[in-house]
């Protein structure tokens, strides 16, 4: 009985159109050219380097995609169990008629040529997202991106800070700061206009968001002038203090929180990761965290920007119920999505009745892809629709006697309408 | 299977008389007079502010309760997600007649009449006690509460004591403890004499449980006389410094621990919340928490008073496993229901599950109301009394072939029997 | 359909011979002699205490094993409903012919007069191994054990070295390193032949392992050697600072997984327990946890030894999710079993998911026995084994389509051939 509820659930919610509220979707290439774009997402050359295969083999400079894929399919018998692996079929067998139940050596030639065809027809990329049901996919721009030559209705800008916020003390990042603003930084006065120019390009283009990644250890509060100006003399100089670095970092991400108050643009939190932790991993396959991270570090922050909405991503499941609670008592707290390290089943099974069953339904930003060509959407979209409706199925219908109507109204909410209004994007 | 076995389990539980071993009721006005009492419970007036009714639509001086609860009304959809909104629609329904599925601007005000003539007969109170199968509840009382006007058998006090661990540094806190004992306060031995003294009034007035709320970072110690005569003149001074402050609360909650060995009295740790943490929060809906806390904080504390049971609630699930844990290994500790933002089906099933198959079951209190209205016990032990029937009917009857009639005897020790043993109150 | 499916897959698994790669079997009698060494089993003993008999009634010198057993009988109704109960009761009906579903002040003595019976038949032991097929079983060797005496090829030494990284300062742990290696040991380069030494001594019997058991709050780090060597004569002195202490401790640490590289062994970290936090505790049952821990804090050392196999144990489930991540990024980390606070179903099923969906099938030991007595490895796995069939059953089987066959291998891969292949054992 539960399982037919959840295929019905699912047909259900799979037949809506949605937008992907964070991805790193490059708008110029959107979608795969080869299969090696495809196998070279870095979930499967990070499981692949874990399970032994060397990092040179699969980034030995000017290797050929096709002998990519090879190398890449001949180490992934021991990945085969990993949720990751059957985003991998699910793209193979709805795009590339891909019949068989895992790649191997024997058949990955022929989906590689058959798959390379699709992907050269014109229109491949509309094709997917047609295919996908995305009427939208948010980018992940850099802070200099001209954000020229697409159409940002279709791939809609987001303002990415990580750079600015703790890159600063590189002289190419402030040098590209000077650049694309045509400024002189200087003082905490520069950064601040400097800032404001970025959010008057971002928001020209359509930008939704303002979004950042932040280490388990960052506490954000407001810097004084004079202190922010000290900081980032010490910056300039190359040798900021751990104090000083901290101060230029909170002085900046304070300035961006402002901003997001102007210019009314949500801000994307995705809090808890340590990158490089494993500096010997293949490319985005280094980055790990720690989980002793607490919303309370965001306290003064949730209390000085209420107008300001926080969407926020947590890396580490232990996290999500503070998440919850703390999207139960800030109006300005909403959940987004599961992410990376927590997008697996049995982790979203769990956040997901925890956020729930407490947290408002207009709150939750169910889900997003945090994908890097347009293929990966479905299988990802299609994985977190069947953990919704498992939920939904056991957790509202089941044990609280809900109507299936209303238990895909609810899903619609966390799926589709959350996004659009959230972020002030068309549904289509 | 699953489902019909689940009910007879429930219905076998639901036949059982309980004891509530925590609640906010005032003994004085125990049943809700209007549904502004309901309504007015801070999960629906903080969930609402959150889902985006201002705090002064709610809060508003002089605000007639029927204007309130249309008000609240209004702005309940996003809400109806979530369990707290269940409790509301099962108290509705189970005392009010009410049919339908949500309370929505077309059917409230029926229920608000309905409901106001049934809280007006003589006897609601008891009434409510009645059908919600309640033979006692325990009180919150403040220190200075004269514990008089009411039965003590049905409404058992509890020395609550976070004001005088705390807050002794606010001379109306001072004060109410001189007044409350006829004691001049000044030093140490002041403050052991004022204790002592509030203990023989509670007693006196059949208290069964001394009390208290914890941020994360307490961690309880001895503070020799000296040390704490500083900080109390510190206090009274009006301007301790962090460490004295921190030895001052550590002191008066050591002397607490010293008089419930004396009065033999369980001393209620409930552990883990940050008071305030959203200050234009509605009125109760301000707090929230640091979810890095251990019990180790408390080794030194449970090694100290063996003859104490220390019944401790955990605010994060995270800390569950801590819990069952050290209730495992410490012959003083003992579980003690599912608080506040743990107490959402997802969390009580991960939490029951793992505490049942590990804690002595005879060291197990398996649920608290918490409730500032009579009417809110029935909606929330049925919660979890189907939480309680779903993790006995899976993991012992289905996983470990237990028979019904066993499952239901382990059912009766922790819904039941453990809390009138533990706290020495007559069972019905 | 699921149950049966479920049993499917256990009778499966129920089918493989073994090895168990982590117990603490002492090969000179690997078996129990009387039902107290069943009872003895620290799990009873402190759940007992726990429930309120007392340290003393157990712990008596002198006390004769009938008696010891009898006592405790008399005290185990409390803990029927434990996972840790259903394993005693578990050998009792599958060695002893026991068919009650409890022990009893009336059943008891039959049991144990049964079980002495059993127990004294020549080769009880090798007929325990046969019927629970497990052809090894890892021993947790002191650092001066001679290793001599019995087959290690059945009974796999393991060199535990929690002696020497954390009790060097006690002078007779530095007495049995001197002793055991006819070494004179005052400096680092002193302790590094030392340990070399030992080595060499485990190797040549055939030690597969070197393990060691860390508290929370340890961070592998590199020390000089003239630091070390400060820090080792702090020792010798016998008044360590705490920075000392932390560098000798270190150091010795250092040079374990130095060692480690030398002789291909693979270094098991079993991370996360507080010694003694309880020490009015019964035998064994006094240690516990802060599970505020970070695999963060082993980042130089994975990133240091990349040729070093980490099979990593955690001992609270809020520590699982970084363990599989730590894993899925690091080729040389990998998950091992479910430890004792986490070794319940509850947790182990929720822990085992995450571990499923994100970790490469190759890199999971699945289980260890931790066993005192070879009777406890047969309910010990197959508790384990239910949780697997479950997980397999509904997370890959229900929700993602599999083959029962494809479950199975994977199954395989877990339960059986990554221990054999990581510990470079023989399989059966």
């Amino acid at each position: 009985m539960s399982q037919e509820l959840r295929s019905r659930l699912f047909d259900e919610m799979n037949g809506w159109t949605l937008v992907d509220p964070h991805t790193h979707i490059n708008p110029h290439a959107p979608a795969a050219k080869t299969l090696a774009d495809i196998l070279g997402y870095h979930y499967y050359t990070e499981l692949a380097h874990s399970a032994g295969l060397a990092r040179e083999a699969i980034e030995e400079p000017g290797l050929d995609p096709r002998e990519k894929v090879g190398r890449l399919v001949e180490n992934l018998a021991p990945i085969e169990n990993t949720v990751q692996y059957s985003w991998l079929i699910e793209i193979a067998r709805t795009f590339f008629g891909f019949n068989d139940e895992r790649l191997s050596p024997g058949n990955w030639e022929a989906l590689y040529d058959n798959s390379a065809k699709q992907m050269s027809q014109p229109g491949w990329a509309d094709d997917v997202l047609r295919r996908s049901k995305l009427s939208g996919v948010f980018l992940t721009n850099d802070f200099d991106d001209p954000l020229t030559g697409f159409d940002t209705r279709r791939y809609i800008p987001c303002l990415r800070t990580d750079d600015v916020v703790f890159h600063l003390v590189k002289p190419a990042v402030r040098e590209r700061l000077q650049m694309s603003t045509n400024m002189t930084v200087e003082n905490a006065a520069d950064v601040r206009r400097a800032i404001a120019n970025l959010f008057q390009h971002f928001t020209k283009h359509n930008a939704r968001a303002c979004a950042i990644s932040l280490p388990p250890d960052f506490a954000p509060a407001p810097v004084d002038a004079a202190t922010a100006d000290r900081a980032l003399a010490a910056l300039w100089r190359g040798n900021p203090s751990a104090d000083e670095q901290r101060a230029a970092s909170r002085f900046v991400f304070w300035t961006l929180a402002e901003m997001c108050v102007e210019h009314r643009l949500p801000f994307d939190l995705m809090i808890g990761v340590n990158r490089a932790v494993y500096p010997g991993g293949v490319y985005q396959g280094q980055d790990l965290y720690d989980s002793r991270v607490s919303l309370i570090q965001y306290r003064e922050l949730f209390n000085a920007f209420p107008s300001v909405t926080f969407p926020i991503s947590v890396l580490a499941s232990v996290t999500n119920q503070e998440l919850a609670s703390y999207s139960w008592i800030f109006p300005n707290v909403v959940t987004n999505g599961h992410w990376w390290y927590s997008n697996t089943p049995t982790f979203i099974e769990h956040d997901l009745g925890a956020r729930l069953e407490a947290v408002p339904a207009t709150k939750q930003i169910g889900y997003y892809s945090d994908m890097y060509k347009l293929e990966f959407a479905l299988p990802k979209f299609a994985m977190y629709k069947r953990c919704l409706a498992k939920v939904l199925a056991e957790r509202y219908i089941i044990d609280r006697g809900w109507s299936e109507t209303r238990a895909i109204d609810l899903a619609r909410l966390v799926l589709r309408d959350n996004t659009t209004a959230i972020f002030g994007v068309a549904a289509e």
